[in-house]
């Protein structure tokens, strides 16, 4: 239980609160790369303020500040050119420094022209997204994690969620919520819509366990049927802090992203890799996204897909959850390791240290821990996630069943022959 | 004319308030028995405050706040098991009177479980409704009015509607309105939109009266070319209070119903039962619902039909209505008599008393005076009642018309028998 | 750059404000006629209120505050009758100068009918608009400007914007916008949507000047290849103080209305008037009104016509653009001066004289200076204003046409027959 003011503190994204500062620490995704391709300019909210995002004509990105600092007008309306960023309304032109360089209507006022910048951040591709840091210079450098960069087939899905991301944060800690949410609430919605609910979710957790480590915090489990020696507990996997999980199981990884857009805006994303050993490599010149259904036509949410049913918990908690009259118990005890984790992250931002998962060394790949056989589940894990997860509504669908069938066949063909 | 102040006191109804705790010693219908049978739980708000409402597999109905005391997750969608309404996020088990019984991955802190406990209600099924009681305990008994269990054909009209509930119940006492609102001003939107308007509605108030009684105010007027010796007068009509009126006429009955969902939203519901002499039972195993048009495709209000009208009138008030300006004559006598009303049952409650028509006695039907010749218009009004009414928009339309006409000629038969 | 202090008091429009009372001291077009001939009584905002406009049979007009005195219903579902509108709740009637006439319920007491009054305003009609006046008594006249009285077709088009007056009016002073928001932004968008940006527009500005006069503020400038001696300079086009503004060119006549509905709402109309030399009287016995495309389905602001792009700019500068923060150059010098002028009005009304630009003489026109060769562009103005601006969508495109096609054709051989 936190007071009102403390669980303030926790859920503020804004500049100048202490949250607020640990989140400006860390590169967000703020784009799709295949978005700027089509249409050179973008206006996109972050922490809660509003950017214009660009990419100038010959690749260049940048990213500012909406409002024209002249007179406020718009630059996600503005004119891309090879420099920079020129506003629609006066002309004015800022290059990807922030830098005003060009005040046509005020001829040779250069003295005015220095005076004005704006606060631009700095600007990344990686794995078909673009990504953003709009914090305190120097910029740390983009975390290359695995699933942007391994060989694989992706796909992404995405929804805007009305709630803060911290409440969507806890659940990445708290491994008891499977048992009920995707397990006994699951087979009761299929019971009253008609499909059989995945067995797999449903099991007993008999053991569970939090570390922290150089990223955030791993997160262990042991249901029932499985022992300390199987993945789920020897490998387990990490909320990569401060917005991210690192998911996956039987041929599939996935990064799901938790984008702070406003205090009570998140954009989930689910960043999948499909790479079953014996993949074939499929080349994607443009990464599909696809939008996850949240709501029903009756305003009901969608909970027939296990992330729907994610939704659902993170939603209904309230847009920022009322956390001075919550019962907290010895199962949330990962809830209570986050909350001290955003706590110390704080403290370090205040006097001036890196907080946690920064990263200024230049890298290749970042690989993160986790588990490949998935809740004891074995091949199962990867049917079930297409047809039971959000990936039944990818455009891609048909693609990744089929790769992962014939990779299985692959790998199944090259054993017998080894056995002979 | 009312302070900012009294008016505010008069309008509240959330929890901790004067009224508000009126409002927390009443029953209220809050969904469809049809409802909770096509799906077992359903999320609804009642004064201000959301909850959980579920039906047991063996019939059993609960109703609780709908976030999980646990972590806030709503238990509107919870999974309805036989011993209550278990939490979809973390499995936290709710019995109908609120006690916490299950907490699964806490196993065995009995302690803990004890001290988790919802405010749980009180839940009944009468007449094709679901009725709620979220008050202090004991609860009072659910007054079994004659509308509720009387014989006859019934439908449900409704229509949530954006003010508050008290500006329609000082329309209940307003007997002038008729004249204007549903005679002069139908008339002028009758000649603008092609249609005849009903004569009975626009007829002269000679006299009005109000008496309180038991269950709240009876109101009676005398129209021109009618006298005290007339139904209208002689017997009239209640408004039921605190919520309620009580309508009828020409073998039509009618519960007009205003639940105060929170302090600007206020669900109105036409609760109707078609019983002429000479009425012959029909079977009803589900009770028809149907929405009331509000808004048409530009936002003006619908006003070709009576309770469109009265609606317009209540809504156009504003959200609140501003009471501080207004300008009451000898003709708000009901109005001042009302507020009065509502001011004494606050003194009442704040003593510890019961406020005016909660019942604890077990009773089987409670009758209320109602006029049977309404308006002095005899045979009229039913058929106006259909045409002119919020009946026009049932899906039983035809059915009841036969029902009144059949029932009619029944009776003219066994008259014209009688009479050889 | 101004204090937030200063910023409110600029853009307030509600009664008691200062700046409320200065435009309380205007006529602003509330209606078009032929709605009121459709339906005789409508709800209109103006400065923050509502009001009920009506239209008796006998074509009397009246305004007041849309809330009954009685108990608060809208009058804007009154009932138009000879003498004035009648309450649809319980039948007060007010006549156009606000006094209550008729208090049926009441009987006879004129004491309190007496007492109660509504603040009427004064309405007329003039060139397919109704006009409405709602300060303080007497008004004064409403100035008959030469667009609503010349021979000529007409068109309106028209948008309700969801930000503050002023910087809409600021743009009208603001002659350098041209060049970079229809000139280079015109040419971008172009390039993207595929079409070609006209090259008028994208002149350089070589010189600006402003004159305040008895209407306004005339603007002036020489763009290149221009010289003081074009109309751009010697002419010029006004803002019409406080919420319009004169432009034109090539027999096309305009009056840019931007209406303050309320603080952060302004109804933008482009009353247009074809009358180019030549122009050969059509019969309009109902003037078109048609509405300006403002966002697409994205969400996104249509930039692909001339006014499309100024509504983006006064748009995206925010609700109310925050000045505090903003940085004026030399080029902005009209915006300073257009902000004294405000300034100034404040201080006449605060000591009781009559603003700039009211007029209390009756008249029979009054005449506004404006360019009629706009940006040295000749005949190619009228065709860009057609294919470029507004016009594209009115339903009157193909006549528009047609008009300035067959008026130049006339002209041309009126010249040759001249010339033999």
């Amino acid at each position: 239980m936190l007071t009102a003011e403390q669980n303030d503190e926790l859920t503020q994204v804004e500049a100048g609160t202490p949250m607020g500062e640990v989140l400006r620490r860390y590169w967000y995704p703020v784009a799709f790369t295949r978005e700027l391709a089509e249409f050179p300019v973008k206006r996109v909210e972050l922490l809660g303020e509003f950017f214009a995002l660009w990419r100038s004509p010959s690749g260049r990105y940048g990213i500012m500040p909406e409002p024209c600092p002249h007179r406020k007008a718009s630059m996600a309306y503005g004119v891309v050119e090879a420099d920079g960023l020129r506003c629609p309304y006066h002309g004015w032109v800022f290059n990807p420094d922030g830098e005003c360089v060009e005040q046509p209507a005020e001829r040779d006022n250069t003295q005015f022209q220095k005076r004005v910048t704006a606060q631009a951040g700095r600007v990344e591709e990686l794995g078909g997204l673009i990504w953003a840091y709009v914090g305190p210079m120097p910029a740390p450098e983009l975390p290359r994690f695995d699933t942007y960069v391994m060989e694989g087939f992706r796909d992404i899905g995405w929804a805007d969620l009305p709630c803060n991301y911290v409440q969507i944060m806890e659940n990445a800690v708290d491994p008891h919520h499977v048992e009920f949410l995707h397990g006994r609430y699951f087979e009761f919605v299929g019971r009253h819509e008609g499909f059989t609910a995945p067995a797999s979710f449903g099991k007993k957790h008999v053991k569970v366990g939090f570390d922290a480590f150089e990223w955030g915090i791993i997160k262990r489990r042991v249901v029932e049927g499985a022992s300390e020696e199987d993945d789920d507990w020897k490998v387990g996997h990490p909320l990569v802090f401060p917005y991210n999980m690192r998911v996956g199981g039987g041929g599939i990884h996935q990064m799901q992203i938790r984008v702070p857009i406003n205090r009570t805006t998140t954009r989930f994303m689910l960043y999948t890799v499909h790479s079953p050993d014996g993949y074939e490599h499929v080349d994607q010149p443009v990464i599909p996204d696809y939008e996850l259904p949240v709501l029903d036509a009756h305003g009901r949410h969608v909970t027939n897909y296990v992330e729907g049913q994610d939704i659902m918990a993170w939603v209904t908690q309230g847009a920022i959850t009322d956390r001075t009259t919550e019962h907290l118990g010895r199962s949330d005890i990962g809830v209570a390791m986050l909350r001290k984790m955003f706590r110390e992250q704080m403290d370090r931002v205040a006097k001036g240290l890196d907080p946690l998962g920064t990263i200024r060394e230049k890298h290749e790949r970042i690989d993160l821990p986790c588990e490949k056989d998935k809740f004891h589940a074995g091949a199962q894990f990867a049917l079930d996630f297409c047809d039971m997860g959000s990936s039944r509504f990818s455009p891609m669908l048909d693609t990744i069943k089929k790769i992962h069938i014939s990779a299985a066949d692959k790998v199944a063909s090259e054993k017998a022959a080894a056995a002979q």
